[in-house]
């Protein structure tokens, strides 16, 4: 993924420079500047604490369409009550200032560690070259800058025919868990040509992140920062209308689940990616419940870890998960095609051999059936290993 | 607590023998014999795939007050369908046959493996000893027998003065964390001499399970097999009606904190015993899911292994706790005496220093002001350590 060839967005610039605000020698600040004209559409965490540059970018994309997207790694801004709203107003000042716009028209996001005053004159000093810096090739770079202990840049493009007309649909984003260490998590952009009015592109938005982003889970820790963009700038002629929506927004989800997966695979310490998917639930909020407990359960993730076909912890797991009625007699569960659970037992088929073979795969997928309903759901995770401890023990010392 | 003198419980006696279940060369079968007239009260797990013998010590329990308590080692007998319903059943009538009861005076429970049938044979065969074995200095064997991957047996008594005379409540567990790797789970069986009715012995046990086995957590993994049983033999001449109701249940809920608190201690890789307490909440639901969300936290746990004052993730895991119109700004969070949020941020008082002096600790309270009610609860936790990965990743290899 490193290496991922990605296509630059017409309208889309972004440059990244090396801003001082916890990292050395590194780059930590990235700027994007959207054409005029372009729309923007943004979902936001849900963790009642959220940082202090969340409730700032509500509030300016509430007011209308933004210009720059301002983005620093190293300090989450979160936690520091109203030192960091004066803080994270005052960065977007500084950029309008410098650029040229109104201050409403910038939105601040922050990454890394919580707590901490955010220095806004790092800020002030570096918006100048940040904004010199501005590149449609910068995607690369930007990817980079924004990484906090993620070990690889997360990268991803689709292009896909309109009207006769190509439309190109690229994004990054950051993570390696719900939060990381100490750090506040999670950021995605995602940008387009194709001119997209605000209501489409918000539903755009919503239908991608929700078996992208918001079915992924590493450590189960929502971040305070937690934010998902999705920029249209109309630079290539193709309007997005009703007619063209699903072909626009099923390009917009597939970027999304390919950054989600991204995101798993270098979950903190994972060695293995595994599909939790519940089938024939009753509802959809069941299925999810079945799967996130599933995907949760440090027992079920130690034995991913050490590739055990260790069955009992999942049988354990769909059992707590607080659904009303299980027929379990019902109930079949497989590690890919292998049956492990069946009539409330084991799989009379069942062999130790064949779970271990799937066990030492490194994907596979986990498949609840649960004979009650017609609802699906699909949820991405990852094991639990030495290194998770590691690198969650050893972040700040 | 390995050393602790216990005091035997008139009209309780308990004979341990080693049957070859899984383990060579250690006791792994236990018998509790209750005198005739005895009452019993019990608690079992919510798990929807709970195990054999939870259904079948259920179905024996709404028969009539039983006579005897056969507990094995090795094998949880869960997950194993209708051949597990019939070994379950097997054991008990083997032992009736062997004592001269009825078979539904017999109570069955099985901690270990899950998803490996229960060889009945060695239950046949090692009935007749462990009746010869039974003795009312029973106690401490078979709190070793019971054991599965505790480092330490758990035991604990009390005595109390009631109408002039002493009444004893004795009682043992075991556990490691709400379920253990690969077994199934937490077990616990309290005596007391006192005559007491059922209903009054049921509401004793449901008033001490609430705080003591029922506010734990180590890993949050409800297990298939976890039961409290707690027994009334009578035999010191005191009978407990109403008037003595508080005082009695008040021992018994000691001796379960006591041994609740000793299950994470023991926790499975635990290097520290924390207590999550919430206060000032709108009702001991939230009060509980605010706890619990802290309390299973993978990153809290993480940083409570390094002894990392690291806060944000405890506002972090406040945050995501799914409650409606938090006051960000009244919230308060202390470890130990020590503020470290108020306002929405850190404490102005707050010193890396003083948070460190505390984490360093190997025991401490995680303390959280919702500021918004008059409701309060406290979960006992540990910490997760490379050591819980290890144990859990190695169970079965």
């Amino acid at each position: 993924m490193e290496t991922a060839a990605v296509l630059p967005v017409a309208g889309i610039r972004l440059g990244s420079v090396a801003a001082g605000i916890r990292y050395k020698d590194r780059k930590d600040l990235v700027l994007i500047e959207l054409a005029p004209g372009s729309t923007c559409a943004a979902v936001f965490t849900t963790n009642a604490f959220c940082a202090a540059p969340v409730i700032v970018a509500r509030e300016h994309l509430a007011a209308g369409e933004p210009r720059y997207l301002l983005i620093n790694s190293g300090n989450a801004n979160a936690g520091t009550g109203q030192n960091g709203l004066r803080a994270a107003r005052e960065t977007c000042k500084s950029l309008a200032a410098a650029a040229g716009c109104a201050m409403s028209q910038v939105l601040p996001f922050s990454t890394g560690v919580i707590g901490v005053d955010l220095p806004t004159n790092v800020f002030a000093m570096a918006a100048p070259s940040a904004l010199a810096a501005l590149d449609e090739q910068g995607w690369q770079d930007a990817a980079r800058a924004i990484m906090t202990t993620d070990t690889v840049p997360k990268l991803c493009s689709r292009q896909i025919e309109i009207d006769g007309k190509p439309v190109t649909v690229t994004g990054m984003s950051k993570g390696s868990g719900m939060i990381r260490p100490d750090m506040a998590t999670m950021l995605a952009y995602v940008a387009t040509d194709a001119a997209v009015p605000r209501p489409l592109l918000q539903k755009a938005l919503g239908k991608a992140v929700a078996p992208s982003f918001n079915s992924i889970t590493v450590d189960g820790d929502t971040s305070t920062n937690d934010a998902c963009v999705l920029m249209a700038t109309g630079a290539s002629g193709v309007t997005i209308t009703d007619d063209q929506f699903d072909l626009f927004a099923e390009a917009v989800t597939e970027v999304c689940m390919e950054l989600a997966r991204a995101i798993v695979r270098d979950g903190e310490g994972a060695t293995k990616l595994v599909e939790v998917r519940v089938t024939s639930a009753a509802s959809v909020d069941e299925a999810r419940q079945v799967a996130y407990t599933i995907a949760h359960s440090p027992l079920v993730k130690t034995a991913l870890f050490a590739s055990d076909p260790n069955w009992g912890r999942i049988l354990a797991a769909v059992g707590r998960a607080g659904l009303a009625d299980l027929d379990l007699d019902a109930i079949r569960i497989w590690l890919d095609d292998v049956c492990i659970v069946s009539d409330g037992g084991r799989d009379p088929g069942y062999t130790e051999e064949a779970g271990q073979e799937v066990m030492n795969r490194s994907g596979f997928v986990i498949h609840v059936d649960l004979a009650r309903g017609e609802a699906e759901t699909t949820v991405l995770t990852c094991d639990l290993s030495f290194d998770y401890v590691k690198i969650n023990a050893e972040y700040r010392t």
